[in-house]
């Protein structure tokens, strides 16, 4: 296996993590086929339980910092839009759990939006937290 | 390819056309990856704008009845019932366009909830009916 397709498949496994954390916190959640890869723009997740729900882009990423490209950020922007539900990103770091970061927790540039580990590890939210479970 | 291979393609291609039609009507969609073989209840696509969205199974299917398991309904309505949001079966009848028919449409025997084509193009809405563009 080729070290991009471990990485996809890592990404897929964490996905699937967080598909099973979140239905078994009591949400509806439906993973998206082909996400990246079709022209309709489109989240890595999309959960909801009752008149709560999320967009959310999922990242398994060991880097020191998270960059989102400007064009995906936007995408996920135009589809929470339409379905009134705010967008989470979804760091899971390696040995550190998972991190839940809102758009205004990210640094704007030209062309990404980005965030370090140890800026993610203060802001984001736990799973418990998002979820309104504390 | 084989005829179950062909059949799987066509379905696929069937929730691709769909899809497209939502997108294209204002809403937020999101096709599942892996749906009818994970554990976890997942439609095939779940579209919304708004405050109006939709659990949808989509079928392409020529037959003259079209037939879903009670396993697979009960699990519909279940991640309906999760995200407050109406079952709708999308059934597109070779040559004959698309009818959405709501769970009261179809018949329910001891395994099976079922409707014929007949009823089908009699009970069941149109795309703009559905989304209230008429």
């Amino acid at each position: 296996m080729t070290s991009s397709r471990r990485n996809k498949a890592r990404g897929s496994n964490a996905e699937r993590q967080l598909q099973h954390m979140f239905w078994n916190a009591g949400y509806a959640v439906i993973r998206a086929a082909g996400s990246g890869s079709i022209p309709i723009p489109c989240p890595d997740l999309f959960v909801m339980k009752g008149d709560k729900h999320f967009t959310i882009e999922v990242k398994f990423w060991k880097a020191k910092n998270l960059a989102l490209s400007k064009h995906q950020f936007d995408e996920l922007i135009e589809f929470a839009a339409r379905a009134y539900s705010p967008v989470v990103v979804a760091w899971k770091i390696p040995n550190k759990g998972w991190h839940f970061l809102r758009p205004n927790d990210l640094h704007k540039t030209e062309k990404f939006y980005t965030i370090s580990q140890k800026d993610a590890m203060e802001k984001g939210l736990s799973f418990d937290q998002l979820t309104g479970n504390v």
